[in-house]
């Protein structure tokens, strides 16, 4: 398997921009792998995501230089990744498990793109089990006397210090301060229990059964200051009856969330994702 | 093909329910075609719904007596349905056809339990020639100067003299009175074009474009005063992407709006539906 | 809004291309409003849809002239297609109404492409009465004592000189013969009433539920020799349970069945579809 | 929370018996937690579950004599589960995990009725690691010269000495003898990688790849003699396209596959699940 690349871009839309780009790598004599492109007409912006392959005597180096020159040219906003980088994911929880499990075994599997989880950070303590069954060391930080300023600062701490490019708040019943959401900006992913924007905030399987829906679901979405507002990634429902108490409803959602979660991971992993205001053009696999 | 009658039962839970009413058919050799109930653990409420044969030499009269006799000793709440009895629907419209196409097309293979489209009631003249096709009434009830109110009575008259039984909102696109709405409890049955309760009021479609969301939806409920909050008795949904524009999702919605409308009233006219609070119970074919 | 025409593109994958192709539209300063390709790394194929809008002055000789010398150096497969042209449709039925109304009342809304329904077909008399709701031509072709063969002929005749583009079987319950299939190839669509490869062949709502399935749905896929074994356009299924009895899997795979061919007819004469085989790319819209 | 006891009934349907069932309990004074029946009406077959509260003073052998003289009476065939009874799961499987995975951290959680996975045995050593992670013994029964019988037989006896009232087969890639099969009717539970009875037998992901179909599934149902013939338990079905490749599905399988299996099993172990020859009745919560 050689080497591969990915270019994820972004420019306002017009004439063009597919041969200039595609042009960049035909000219190398660059296998693409994978292409795919989307122009929103009601915001004239350009999307587009290539993948292609490298070869060996091609430096990183060399080709960004390369490719900053087009993208300089051509106003492109862009970001390149390369196969075989390894990227650190946090994986933030309270007592909830199944989000957590879902990410480790995907994660064992090699489901996750590059990405390991390099830690887990409960303000419980109840998952340490968990996490040490997959060999990931586990970070207790409560929310002591001294309030969620200091055990924010913790979390921050050990989020630098291992230097993790993904933050997932997998069932993470805590809410965090604009501070902390804004130190990483579209590195915080978040499931919540609900069919976004229905029953944002809190208790939403209890607030489904009062107003008695047909259907429950979960929402993955980057996290935002603006809370249960930030640009949704991946959804998913399913049909439930009169029948299912609050209670049925939790465990129904228990499905839903963990792989509406590890799917939204999996594509910011493997680099499918641009954001584009509150939305997400998510070029799926 | 025997006639049968529907019994739809309320009442507070207790022991000795099932044995009691059950008893009761059996006492008298009466044939349990279906029987579903359900006893709702959070709001101590049981419900019932039994179909049985009625063999020919009982009346309605004699087999009301007797089951009303029973109803006030264990304090019922109860309605009972027979086959054969026509229903008339009114569908109230505006200007899109594809949920009054199906409501017709699924009158005519027989499929809306004992229900016929009595009369069309459109504030447009845009859909008279649907209904034409279908040699069904259409009334144009426009709001003219003299504003909602006149337009309300005239379209409350059409009813009261059609004697319908049930009104469908199928697609109309302007908000009812209070008064309106109170005259004619659980018996009005409307489709909002969102997954409510998201995108509660207009324009779901566009909401839900700039919103972002991965899946949009539809929901049948009846009409209350509470604008949009009245119980659910059908949902569904869709999964979207991207690219879809808000025109995309209107065209997407068309299938999910008119199938999720259809089966509502189904549900209804075959008196699968009891009411209870902001829920339904639905007990499904 | 301005012309536009469609390019659907096949040939052997490798290098180059979306550069060599892109390049075309670039040089002659065309729009491109959608490209999507898709390259199938197991059978070295590549496929292209390209949606450019066309300049008053450019003609469509002109266009096809240019393109056609690209087409010969890179060994393309290619077929045109412009916006405003009209395509014929003949859809054949036999009793069952639901998708011949369908594909009527999406045709009225224009939401087939550029097509229109040019004629109904059917080898019984029921549904001329749903063909007349429209104004289209309705032709009942019964099988006669003189046998399928000249049916068929008479059927023949009628797509000929109606110079049909697309053939519709729109639960037609005849069987056609090799002949007629290969007379219009990649221009029938076929609604099986099953979730394809399951339950080929007759019967299938009875046999899904002998086999007691959990879940019911119907496939369109392009009609060839191999009864049953055509290229899949479009699936779907929906949930069932044990009380569900096959006349209720009759009618609950109304809605399904429908919008299957319904979309799958909008597909293809929206251009979105290339056959590879037994397979099809379908760029969605 | 006391004590309550789960009746699963069949018998031939007719007149009263719904009566006759819900007076002995009724007479008895005992609460009904829940009560579903089903006829039906094209094998005349009717079939019953009923969850009742116990009081402290009715002991299990009271309680089946007496309900052993009704149940002569009317020829009912029953079985009657008790909250509170441990059952022990075996789970067999060969090198995917994902089933594994899920029925463990399923059990964690109290997610499986009365059930515990007692024991893991593979054919292959490499799921010992996940078992140990859960302090579930791991027996590795490769299948040796001496071939499948000798096998066979180790596999029989680690399953009667640890009175296992369950086996799973979660990804068992290998084909069980009649014998064995036939050792422990009814409480075999296998997982289909496809929405069957499409693409029975092998390799189904491969498969539907070449066949080109836009769905995938997966089908949990009881091991028969008949391979993938057996009464289906559960299915479940996810939307692909023409750029899956046959890995891919075989990763989006994963979701599937697990989460129908669980489903399964939790049904069996919550005595949801009454098999009618081919077919199940699964009243499901």
């Amino acid at each position: 398997m050689n080497r591969s690349a990915v270019f994820l871009i972004r420019t306002e839309d017009r004439k063009g921009l597919l041969s200039a780009i595609s042009g960049f790598f035909a000219e190398r004599d660059l296998n693409i792998l994978e292409c795919r492109q989307f122009s929103d007409v009601l915001e004239h912006q350009y999307f587009m995501r290539v993948a292609v392959e490298l070869p060996p005597e091609l430096t990183k180096a060399e080709l960004e230089a390369q490719f900053g020159q087009l993208a300089a040219e051509l106003h492109l906003s862009c970001s390149v990744h390369y196969s075989g980088e390894v990227r650190n994911v946090a994986v933030m929880v309270s007592k909830a498990r199944h989000c957590l499990y879902d990410l480790l075994t995907a994660a064992e599997e090699n489901l996750l793109g590059g990405g390991r989880v390099t830690l887990v950070i409960g303000n419980h303590p109840e998952l340490e089990e968990v996490a040490a069954k997959f060999q990931v060391p586990f970070y207790c930080c409560p929310i002591s006397r001294s309030g969620d300023r200091a055990q924010e600062a913790r979390v921050m701490e050990l989020i630098d210090r291992h230097r993790i490019d993904l933050v997932v708040l997998a069932r993470y019943m805590r809410i965090l301060s604009d501070e902390f959401i804004r130190r990483y900006p579209e590195r915080i992913i978040n499931i919540h229990h609900a069919f976004l924007p229905a029953f944002m905030g809190g208790n939403p399987y209890r607030r489904a059964w009062e107003r008695g829906v047909k259907m429950i679901g979960a929402t993955a979405h980057y996290a935002t200051a603006d809370l249960d507002e930030g640009p949704i990634i991946e959804q998913d429902v399913e049909r439930i009856t009169h029948e299912s108490l609050p209670e049925d409803l939790r465990q129904r959602g228990r499905d839903i969330e963990r792989r509406v979660l590890t799917r939204a991971v999996r594509a910011h992993l493997e680099h499918r994702i641009i954001i584009s205001g509150h939305r997400t053009i998510v070029f799926s696999a």
